[in-house]
């Protein structure tokens, strides 16, 4: 088992979309992202508050889906251990270039094939004169319009045996497993994991397909419950499919939103509350089938697409070691 | 006392600015109102959820302040009763055209010398393609950014004489005085009316500079506390100036938040919660100095801008008959 | 076509429970409203900011159900016209003694059978030392615990023929039909009515399993969404059962919780933002089939109890007039 | 400077009051903190979604203040480790019994003397029936009742010299700094710094008294900035004194409520939003006097009894070693 602490957060998503004009402005103006570059088939976008360069890239693509996802160490001597620790299981790729504004990024996969970035060096966002806030604790002006999403707040892959990719994350990287579904037959039917006090930032879900390397959905922090019901009027408006929501989750009582970009990709607005894992000891919760069949907290039958509707990874891009 | 029920309600406000171009991105930008037209030196602006052409009229002019005041009768009927009522006063000015949207027009002024509009006939809002809301019992749609302002909510007029003022709308237009400040010497330093079943449509507060016709503020009706909470994360990096607020009046109990648009004008946003005034036979509340000495409701005091600040009536503009 | 605003408000309901203690507890637990006086079979309640001396009676019975839905005429004269307008119907029942702090009660039907009490004296509500509220424009102290509801908000009945029904509130009582849903085989499957500013006060869904007297649901106000939410995590831990919610109406667009009291008469919390019905000459707005095959305003889809779960009316208890 | 991530959080508080009853009940009632035990003099208390065996005791003391301030540790070696350091410094006292639920716990002050423990073995908290959650990942039942707090959030002391104090907590236990005011004279007025990826857990201000070790507040977390605007309704009609507030720091940019409990403590309740720090090179933000004299995030003015209530630590308790 890794040591914990050893990667700070999860960072930054590279989505794959085929109507990169929509999608964009999906996020710019439903989500209240900023683009802050573009470059060939590719636009960067930060959410107001995120200390970094960008926080999403959206590539134009044939299909939806995932291309990567980066995660930030926390030291550069975190980042050679976990490296070397990644390169002992056999899932190591190599170094890349990164993202702009991120430093030298190692690439790798998990078991199920979704990609990762892992990188310690990283630019600091730059404010523009209009984007400047007036409180210089925060990473840029609060937006006016959409959501705003204040950060990325975690990825939910589908994967076929999300027990092994769980192991991984703890193993490998260090992550903590805070709740999973535990099936009658032993096996684990998801998992929630963290690197923070966040109560989860990586998640895996059985693909009820069989694929692998698939997405179920990524998430954004909204800063409120309130925030995300007044996301779902501008959704309704906006012409924004809602999924499912708004509603709380029985497993980690997150209130949620679903909604798919236009690319197809789904999205999670979410907010926990003040909830965080302060335990060092944290006792795992672990729920069965039968707690699973009640739905969400406040009785919510989960619909039928949440079970199948993922996008892919982006198996068919040349690799860029 | 004139019956009530003749006035259905508030409808809309001319404002006054000297900085036209900067008031209108002040509407759009912060408050979440939508240019609908304009015409020579005036602004056209819609709240989305107001039935009617327009909301608020801004008017480019050497200085702030309220130009006019427009109520809507109940029925062709109201309004000839009430046009007799107010002619019976001396206080009568005459018909006009009315704004855009709004049928013939009885000028007048109450005896502090604020302009008013009465009128029935009214246009509803017209939807564009861009405009048009994805649930047709909402005027417009939802706009992602600003508030948004779902309506005007009230005007607060400074007076000499509020009690002379109160008497002027509950004797000719049949207005309920709902509360008041009673001072220890018996005059009225403040009243609040209405005409419908919100607390207040009207209010006069005495005028601690002696003058008369001048503005307090008007205010807009946001959907919820958490709303407002919002506008004042969007006034910080907007760059709008807040005067006092967030906090909840003592009287009224509405939540609130003062802020200038860049003309002068003070604005409100305000959120009563689910108070309304349900009562036939409502129990006028009066508050005392000694009560008033307390401060807001949750004991934050008075800023002393909130005395003194105000804007003129247009008494210098010919009057347009 | 009676005139408008000869109700002033829909007042108060006297439901019917098997289990008057769990009901009593719900009602103080969850809703966070207050006993104020008990008599034989009967436990009166109040919500905090009516100004009447109860809100809600709940009286033991065989079934749950509700016995009489109170209205409040707007003046003495109002009441002496309702009255005469009603006995020309033939569906007046005779003058009664009115629930306590009541004035004299005049009885009626619907033309579905539910019963009615109309009344124009009330006694204001007193309050203890323990319930006197810090503000002196409120009824009663805000409680700490439960929603809290603020006051009763509106009744749905279900009912044969709605159209029939809302004829009879608009012609005989002059509600105004703010919303309706218009079969394609032109017949009326619900109406919105209301006799205030409120976009509903009564309303009417036809009953799907033919009956007369039905009960849909008896709704209180809640004051933001954020309490509707707060009362969900409320309703988790106290047991209560939640059938649907919280979620947005997309007629008449209130936010609502649906939650059934343990005797089994379903109640609501709702709130529509700062929506109100202010013009004179209101566009009724008819939904139709097509329309509501689309759920609720954000995709929620209706579930079936929703059509079918109702509480009759105490048909069987002697009339009391 | 010692390592980061060896104290897992901010665990405990023991409060003095000299009106032990009425504080007990402000925590129940105002708080929504439950009762879990009380042995003599002290009463524990418990916030609904703590982990551990309780949040907060109270002790009966002839002044209000804070006898001692607990920290756990990350591991057993971690505590070992931070022992041996602080036993470096001169400032540990040595090992005594703890909390009841609570490990051997290391008794050490700051510079300034405001008294700590430290631990690592600690009970979870055991539900009774009554305060079971429906829900297994949620520690306790929610409170219908008063705020609730959620967790104890952080705690800020007074001292002589806030540098020297931060610089304990960054050298000895690995705390990060994460804002701090910067006079003109280069000296530290307020440093806020976090063992977490909460921005803060204890926070040191300059006691304009001159005095040492005296508190300035402990505060709770609330869920959301709508349940501190309840809140402050709850505390209006309970008689809790309101200092200031609610309001949003600049510093930190946290939504605040400050009351005092009827012993004289103050008690803050706090939101961030979704606000956390997860940089691994978090950018340390140094306010300039200039800065602070701007008031707080919406302009509110620090009322002067900020500047200069406080409460004593028990410095005429004989330790218990």
């Amino acid at each position: 088992m890794a040591p914990r602490h050893e990667i700070a957060h999860l960072a930054h998503v590279q989505l794959l979309t085929p109507k990169l004009e929509e999608s964009v402005r999906f996020c710019t103006d439903f989500l209240g992202l900023r683009v802050v570059g573009s470059e060939g088939d590719r636009v960067y976008l930060h959410a107001w508050d995120d200390y970094q360069h960008h926080t999403l890239t959206l590539r134009a693509h044939r299909h939806a889906g995932i291309a990567r996802t980066h995660l930030r160490a926390a030291s550069p001597e975190a980042l050679r251990g976990r490296v070397d620790a990644i390169e002992t299981t056999g899932y190591g790729i190599g170094w890349a270039d990164g993202e702009p504004g991120f430093g030298p990024t190692y690439l790798f996969t998990d078991p199920d094939g979704h990609e990762f970035g892992l990188y310690y060096e990283a630019e600091w966002f730059q404010c523009t004169e209009e984007t400047r806030p007036a409180l210089k604790n925060q990473a840029a002006a609060y937006p006016s319009g959409g959501v705003p999403a204040r950060r990325l707040d975690h990825v939910n892959f589908l994967g076929r045996t999300p027990g092994d990719n769980r192991d991984f994350l703890v193993d490998v990287l260090g992550a903590l497993t805070t709740e999973q579904i535990m099936l009658d037959d032993g096996s684990v039917a998801a998992a929630w994991t963290t690197f923070t006090n966040k109560s989860y930032d990586l998640v895996y879900t059985r693909d009820n397909l069989g694929l692998s390397g698939r997405l179920h959905h990524i998430a954004f922090a909204a800063d409120s419950r309130a925030d995300i019901l007044r996301a779902c009027d501008v959704a309704l408006d906006q012409g924004v499919f809602i999924e499912t929501g708004p509603h709380k989750h029985a497993i980690q009582q997150t209130f949620f939103l679903y909604v798919y970009e236009p690319g197809g990709n789904r999205i999670e607005l979410c907010n926990p509350g003040a909830r965080l894992i302060l335990a060092p000891d944290w006792h795992r919760v672990d729920w069965t089938e039968a707690e699973r069949a009640k739905g969400q907290a406040w009785g919510l039958k989960t619909i039928e697409s949440f079970h199948t509707h993922g996008t892919p990874t982006a198996d068919d891009l040349t690799r860029e070691t």
